[in-house]
């Protein structure tokens, strides 16, 4: 049933008379026959709808909140001028995301710059550009930017990143909380003392607080309860011993999506009443007034906005062995089940409900067997023209995607109320053999 | 010892009096003066010497023999000029690889175009540049290219890609002639038999033979034995049944090679005998005279000549846990130590040999835990500046790399007798936001 599969869609998805796919009041084919495929659709309607879902949990249920969006999910432009728009702040970790920022305007005061391993070029830019904090992941970053913000003249905003030793119970690859991790000072080895105690020394600094990152996505809310608690009382440590001042309080994101029918997520209003019940009880228990939350999600903002649209290719039957569907994607533009072993779902958008199923595979056109979109799903029949919609693209897609092949990455469409609208265009050939020298 | 790394390196690999790493007569670090880092240094002698290597060992054995470099290891223009100056054929699998050949001035007569789900634009691109051979993969693609050769007025040669079944014991995401596979028609379900049927009576298709590939890498001789004795099994079965004439005969590519000092690969000539022993052998079993016999490396050629060197950022000890080196490349620009747990070996290229060790996990500067290059490697001391280098990075590594985290790509460096040009550019923000429409 479609109606079951409404939460990884977004949340103005419609099935028209015909029974075909509705986004942002755009049917899926007129979308194809206009942009072509692979397209990746994002709905204006949702990105923004999660962007004050996330102020409005949070701020229902604590004075003083920040919403950062977590760039690494999905950033360009018009997404950024979107994102300040909405009133949100910007995480990002890279010279390039804050080029992309600076680019489109975003208020730099509330850019909160992340990484583990961030270049004196890079903290430089982010420096003259007048970003808000900068969260220093190690010992080595720490004497670096003070010298820089000394240079530049500035007294910097800093949180520390400490690594509270919380497992989120998520892919190992995206687990970054635990002790053995590349970011953030470790509370368990006392190197996050010693760092909070260079920081407060430091003459270019001013620790504002302190931020945490547990890994994603992360669909319980144990973690994020005991990361705070045991964040806080860190925190009160500091106060105690180096008279730190707690102004912001960061657990981080990695909020989780619904990606199938069968692993739904929790609400938004469960992470925030986690969170900011926590937070409360551990200001109580350590004599805090109430810092600043700032919650970082990235995933969740976006993933959900976008759906990818593919145009099914060859069909191959391998009679009592499997039957692949390939599309004209794949790898290239969605490494996620191939990295992370990611499940999807996916619809045929010109005939969302339908009687008839089979159970079919999924594949892309790149020339590897592991690329997959999705194995075993059942999908009515399909034939070769057929669109396929895979939901839940929005996050970690495009970021993530290559060349692989010589295959040009697709365009990305923004829908809102029956209008559609190029936010990226199609990478053609001549842009990849512009780089050759030639 | 750097002798025992040496078949990992480049074949000009050198070490200077300063104890400094030198690639195709030059310094690393007069490479990364010149032009920064991550930076991806390819040597030229290397590449012309896997390709003649390649067609040298197979001609000493066999009288009728082609190369054909699998071109998604890696692409770009001047390597495909460089190819057709080898006179190797070209592996293409996409409209785009297709492009940058006729781009680049590559003999279309000696292009085979692959892939398991080519569209119509691609193929009709493909007919009308006039390349050599398609290689068929279901059908599909038999029906559409009949029609569209005939629309074109050609007869076009074909091979038609065969599934033997056989296991090459690699990666199950580089497994491809097994009988649960989106390439080529299985033996196993009659559907090999069918298609052959199908393409002889085709009347704008010729076929001229039969192509399989197994996977990649695979550091055996005993999967190609088989698969060479399956598929002469079947040519013999085609030709009695149907008439078929096998002028030309693959066994495919994925040769291994060596990436760390403890898996050391098979010689060409080991391939070489294997393969052309087989083919002779089935040849006398069947009754064939001797077909052509194409041969298809990729990672082969071009692996072992890429050397990718970083610049050494944050160093991050927890201690009794790990010591985190973090380079100023990673994930975005080698994704496959995350996509397919791949090893490599690396050194310090400024002291090449030393006698202090320490154990030391070399992570990138992307915001995410499975950033990981190489786990637990001996190095010597390392500081913040110095150049790592990574070798075996010739192959899949460039190819697959992205924009995640909005970092740009590396540039790609050709060395040769002590020169360096630029094969490619590195890329720049603007040319990652010139997509945007903002």
């Amino acid at each position: 049933m479609f109606r079951d599969r409404l939460p990884v869609f977004p949340q103005t998805v419609q099935v028209d008379s015909r029974n075909h796919l509705v986004l942002g009041g755009v049917t899926a084919s007129a979308l194809v026959e206009r942009f072509g495929t692979p397209l990746y659709v994002f709905d204006e309607a949702t990105l923004r709808g999660q962007c004050s879902a996330f102020i409005g949990e949070f701020s229902a249920r604590y004075p003083d909140v920040a919403v950062s969006y977590a760039s690494k999910a999905f950033l360009n432009r018009p997404f950024a001028r979107l994102l300040a728009e909405e009133g949100l702040g910007l995480d990002v970790v890279s010279g390039g995301e804050v080029a992309v920022a600076k680019s489109a305007g975003f208020p730099p005061g509330r850019v909160y710059f992340h990484g583990n391993n961030k270049g004196p070029e890079e903290l430089k830019l982010a420096l003259d550009w007048g970003v808000g904090r900068i969260v220093v992941d190690g010992f080595d970053e720490l004497r670096l930017l003070n010298i820089l913000a000394g240079e530049s003249g500035l007294r910097q905003d800093v949180l520390l990143r400490i690594s509270p030793g919380v497992d989120p119970h998520t892919h190992h690859h995206t687990t970054t909380g635990i002790i053995d991790s590349k970011f953030g000072f470790s509370l368990a080895t006392g190197q996050a003392q010693e760092a909070m105690k260079q920081a407060l020394e430091a003459t270019n600094l001013s620790v504002i607080g302190l931020h945490m990152h547990l890994g994603s996505p992360i669909f319980e809310m144990e973690p994020f309860c005991q990361g705070i608690e045991v964040g806080m009382q860190f925190a009160a440590a500091m106060r105690d011993h180096h008279g730190m001042e707690l102004r912001e309080f960061s657990p981080g994101g990695g909020f989780a999506i619904q990606y199938t029918v069968d692993a739904p997520a929790p609400p938004i209003s469960a992470y925030a009443e986690a969170i900011t019940g926590a937070l409360r009880k551990a200001c109580e228990t350590y004599g805090f007034d109430l810092p600043k939350l700032m919650i970082e999600p990235g995933r969740a903002i976006v993933g959900r906005a976008g759906v990818a649209l593919y145009s099914v290719g060859a069909i191959k039957e391998i009679p009592g062995v499997r039957k692949y569907v390939a599309v004209d994607g794949g790898m290239g533009d969605n490494i996620r089940p191939a990295i992370y072993g990611s499940r999807y779902e996916a619809l045929v958008a010109g005939s969302v409900e339908s009687d008839g199923k089979e159970r079919v595979t999924i594949c892309g056109k790149y020339c590897e067997s592991g690329d997959i979109l999705i194995k075993d799903i059942e999908l009515p029949l399909v034939k070769h023209g057929d669109i396929i919609a895979i939901p839940a693209s929005g996050a970690y897609c495009i970021p993530m995607a290559s060349n692989y092949n010589v295959v040009p990455r697709p365009p990305i469409i923004l829908v809102n109320d029956g209008h559609a609208e190029l936010w990226r265009r199609r990478e053609t050939i001549d842009d990849i053999m512009g780089l050759d020298v030639f």
